[in-house]
Order: C-alpha cells, then sequence, then structure tokens
C-alpha cells in the first residue's frame, strides 16, 4: 500500500481504545478507522464517550486526528497520522427524538446501525424471531439521516429489515462488518440477496476478522478469508467491498457482556458465544490487531487480486463511499 | 450602513424567534446576531434548544443560517441572510462536567455567562450579596473555554468575579449586553473599573436596549443612548464598544418569569421588575426591534461619531471580535 494516493481504511472496530492502539494503527499504515463509540447508550452517555474521544485527540494528537470528511483522511495521511471516525452500533443515542440525528452528526457521527441484534424503535435485528421491517419511525430516520449525512448501517439488523432500508434509504447504506452466509451461515452474516441488493443500490460491505464470523473461527487462514472475498467479489463486484475488522482489541471479556446484554435484560446471553465460550474469541495469528492490515494487502495479492484492486479494497472503495457519504444531501 | 464591507451586528438577543423576527432581522439590515438559547436549561435541554434552531435553518434557509466563524457572516452578508450565533445566559447546560464545554462549542456554542443574577459553580451572579470570584471549577473552565473558543460573558456576573475572570481568561472576555453604571447604576450595569479593565484586556461590552437597563428606562431617548455611548467611548476606547440589544421581541410575561426564577426558587423574585410592573417593559419608541437598527447608526452619527466609527460600533468592532475568538486557541 505504499501508493502515494492509496488509503488503508477500517470500516469499524471497538477497541480499549489507548496511545498503543493509536501507534499500532500507524504500524499498520492504517489511515482511518471507523470507531464504535456507542452499543446501548442512551444520548447523554454517548456524549459522554465523544468527551473520552476529544480528550484522546487532545492528548495523542501525534496519532490521531478527528475524521469528519473523507478529506480528513488525506490530512491524516499526509501528517503520518490516523482519522478517527464516529459510529454507532444502535440507535439508543437518538432515544425516541429525530432531532438527535443532526445533533449527533454535528457531534462527528457518521454511521449508525438501525437496529442491534434486537428490536429497535427504527428496525429488527438479526437475533429476533420475527423482522416485521423498518417502522414508522424508522422511515422518518432514515430520510433525515440521509438529509444530514448520517450512514444507514445494517451490520446487526434482520434480513427483511435491511432490503428495506436499502430500499428506502435514497443513499447507499453500509453494512460496515459481516461476511456472506454462503462462507459461513451465522445469523449476523448476509445473504445472496442482501449482499446484491446493497451492491446494486451503491452500498459496501465490509469484511468481519471476528472470528464468530469466520469459517472456522479462530483457525481460519488467511488464504481462506481471501478467498472468501475473491467469491463475494466475483457475485457483487470489486468496487461494493472493503475491510470492517470488527476488531475489538484489549477489551475484557465484561465488554463482550455489555455488547450482548446492556441493559435489555437481567438474564445472560451469549450471542454468537456460549455458556462454555463466553469469552471474545481468540483473533486469527495473521490478524492479531492494526499492525497486522499489509498481511490482508499480502493476502488479497496471493489469491488474484491485482494491486489496484487490492488497493479498491483495503481502503479506496471506503474513501470513494465517504466522500459521497458524510455531506448534507445534494439535491437531486 | 452602505458600506461594503460593513457588517451590522447584534450581540444578544432572546426573541420569541419565527419568520417574522428573522425578516426584521433582514429588514433592519442585521449580518449576526448573538441568540441566547439558554438560561437555565441542562445539557440535554439545551440540546432540545439547538434542534428547534436546527428546524429554523431548514425551514428559513432564505433569511438566516447558523454562524460558527466570523466567515460565516461575510457569507451570510453575501446571500442577503442573518447569521445566528449561539450563546448561553448561564453556565447550566455544561452541568457539573468540564467536557461539556468542548461539546457545546460543538454543537454552536460561542458565549457562555459564567453565571446568571445566582451563584454558579462558576462565579457569582450580580444579585449576590457576596462574591467570592471565581471558583475552583470556574479557573479550569475558563482555560477550557479559552482552548476551544468559548468566549467567557460576564454580562449577569458581580463586580469581583468579572474582574477575576478578566484576569484570568488568556483571551479577551465580553460583557456581550450592559450598560455603564455612571449613566444608570443597576446592578446589572457595569462599573468605571470593570468597563476599563475589560477594554484594555482587548474585551468587548454591548450596550443594552433592555429598558431596565436604560437611564429613564422605557422613556430614554435615542440621544441619551447615544451620548452614554459617546461617553463610554471617551472612556475605554471606540474600539471595544459595540451593541448587545437584549432584545426579547414576542415573547410572554412567562418567559421574564422564567429568566428571573428558572427553577432555582419557589417563590417569585421581580429582579430588575417589581409585584406592580413584574413583565416585559416597553421597549423604547426608537428601538421596537431588529427594523430599528439603521436608527441606532443615525443616532450615534447625530452625537458627532464619524462615519467609521459608527461601523466600528454598529458591527466591525463585534466582526474582529468573533474573527479572534471563535477558533481554537493559538500557540503563544
Amino acid at each position: 500500500m505504499s501508493d502515494k494516493n492509496s488509503y488503508v481504511i477500517d470500516c469499524l472496530q471497538y477497541c480499549n481504545w489507548s496511545e498503543k492502539t493509536f501507534a499500532q494503527m500507524r504500524e499498520g499504515g492504517v489511515d482511518a478507522v471507523h470507531a464504535t463509540i456507542c452499543y446501548h447508550e442512551m444520548f447523554r452517555e454517548t456524549v459522554i464517550n465523544v468527551e473520552q474521544w476529544n480528550r484522546f485527540f487532545e492528548l495523542h494528537d501525534n496519532l490521531i486526528i478527528h475524521g469528519r470528511t473523507a478529506d480528513d483522511i488525506r490530512r491524516a495521511n499526509e501528517s503520518g497520522r490516523t482519522a478517527i471516525f464516529f459510529g454507532f452500533q444502535n440507535c439508543s443515542p437518538i432515544e425516541d427524538d429525530i432531532g438527535l440525528v443532526e445533533i449527533c452528526h454535528t457531534l462527528g457521527a457518521r454511521f449508525m446501525q438501525l437496529s442491534y441484534n434486537n428490536q429497535s424503535l427504527l428496525a429488527t435485528g438479526c437475533y429476533e424471531a420475527e423482522d416485521p421491517g423498518i417502522t414508522r419511525m424508522g422511515k422518518q430516520v432514515i430520510k433525515e439521516m440521509n438529509r444530514v449525512g448520517l450512514v444507514v448501517d445494517m451490520s446487526h439488523s434482520a434480513e427483511r429489515s435491511t432490503l428495506e432500508a436499502i430500499e428506502i434509504s435514497e443513499r447507499p447504506i453500509a453494512i460496515t462488518h459481516a461476511n456472506p452466509s454462503f462462507w459461513h451461515p451465522a445469523l449476523r452474516n448476509k445473504s445472496d440477496a442482501v449482499l446484491k441488493a446493497l451492491a446494486q443500490s451503491g452500498g459496501m460491505v465490509g469484511f468481519s476478522l471476528y472470528p464468530h464470523h469466520l469459517k472456522g473461527k479462530s483457525d481460519c487462514t488467511l488464504e481462506e478469508f481471501c478467498t472468501m472475498i475473491a467469491k463475494t467479489a466475483e457475485m457483487i463486484g470489486v468496487e461494493s467491498i472493503g475491510i470492517g475488522s470488527d476488531l475489538c482489541q484489549d477489551q475484557p471479556d465484561s465488554i463482550v457482556e455489555w455488547m450482548r446484554v446492556g441493559r435489555w435484560t437481567k438474564t445472560i446471553d451469549y450471542g454468537e458465544g456460549s455458556a462454555s465460550n463466553p469469552g471474545f474469541p481468540d483473533m486469527p495469528t495473521w490478524f492479531r490487531d492494526n499492525r497486522d492490515f499489509p498481511n490482508l494487502a499480502t493476502g488479497l495479492r496471493d489469491v488474484g487480486f491485482s494491486q489496484e484492486e487490492t488497493a479498491q479494497i483495503m481502503g479506496m472503495n471506503w474513501f470513494s463511499f465517504y466522500e459521497n457519504s458524510f455531506g448534507p444531501q445534494r439535491p437531486e
């Protein structure tokens, strides 16, 4: 990825952020990261998370900058830093107030999932038994997200809701972190129908390195992962795919429990894990953390992608998507 | 005010905003208004007020724009609109959380009073019997306001706290709306010592048209008002003065009660009013609302200010102040 005008972008991480993780982004040549700043937090709690990031930007201004537009990636790259873009894995930060969509965008949010595993006020999550599709409020919120430039992310949403969101949204949407079901049929992975509709509408999918989303889990090989990417590219086109690693580095197991149960239940829910394996799974040896992004590029070249295609998948497709997605909606 | 590069700025209003008031700003040739968006509201309530303004900006984009930098005034003027800058008359929006200073700045806040009539977490208000000066948290918050570009406003603060704020702040502060005590000794008006220290530190005072701040109240004449301005200019220099009308147009009397009692007392407090005169006073005939800004310019010329000095007072001094105040602090 030494190409001067090529950027490496990871479209989802949720690390226990520190100077160490930021320094590793630089070591791995990662120019931009979409960082989750909310799982189940309400508005005021999400603001506290933004405050924490503001401190990171102040204290580590030699390593990271706050990313608001694609141009900030250019600026980060030129100054040897990483641009951090905020995203929500749930719609809890907007509570039941559509006015908070623009407020959150002003505070830096650039992606928001309409639902996280469960039914939300807007859409259905991928673990619900029934999926009645996008709600009344969901339709209004998608319109408002389109207006201000907050990207609809359906990574943890259910099939019908996802297909409807693709249809209803006037701007391309994203599945920031998931893999195809044809490769590994986890509830969180996506059907051919979803991936095709997503790509046809100009949307993007980011491939996940989270072991529960991988065929063979922690034992999945780099070649298997990259072969899956090649098959997906054949199906939906190389221009619609990127990386969304779902890296959860240095997090204690209490955090995977928080992701799964938040405050919506008083009993434990193991999600993709199990009673015998409740914690974070081990990462594949070839993708420990941000330092291993060059391994992904090598893996992609090894399964036959050209240098240009590899650059597209490693970040340039996300770069184009960011360029078109984060500003106000243009008149038709 | 036909000078091409001259802008008219009112550095405080709290109207019952509507298309009518915005159209009157245009009629009066007002290029920028510092609009109060909080008296006693906590953070979440203040965010709701920002949401309301976002709707105004969306619905009335032919009349107003959201002002964040002095350059937005240029942009507003060129497109025949008025730039609205947000300000707080109290520090209630930051609650007891210094991280909210930057959050509020990101949401558009450009002025914040450290206290409103009463003791706050940061400073003392002008109606307290004792003024122990800037608090421990106050010192930290001033530093943070300096860092991000949120202007310290001491309009409703007490004498010692105000003098200390001028001393502690590394950037010039403002008294956005008040008059000199030498002219009308209301508790809300400012001593010579405060006005001189303010001007010496590069700060600004905006003259108020609120009748309780005027000698003769609603009967004050334009000539008396402008003569007071001329005397103040002699004392502290013409470059440190501007207008902060405190226009509270179309507000019901319940609003002046809200300003005075907020939620800090269960008994009524009449502030500058009285039991027999509890409501909003009548505005002077020569300053009904935004349409009458040209009257002020005429009045200033009539008491002997040159065309350039009149332009300075009508907005260009505030313009320079805005240019230097709203961005991040520059290294010394």
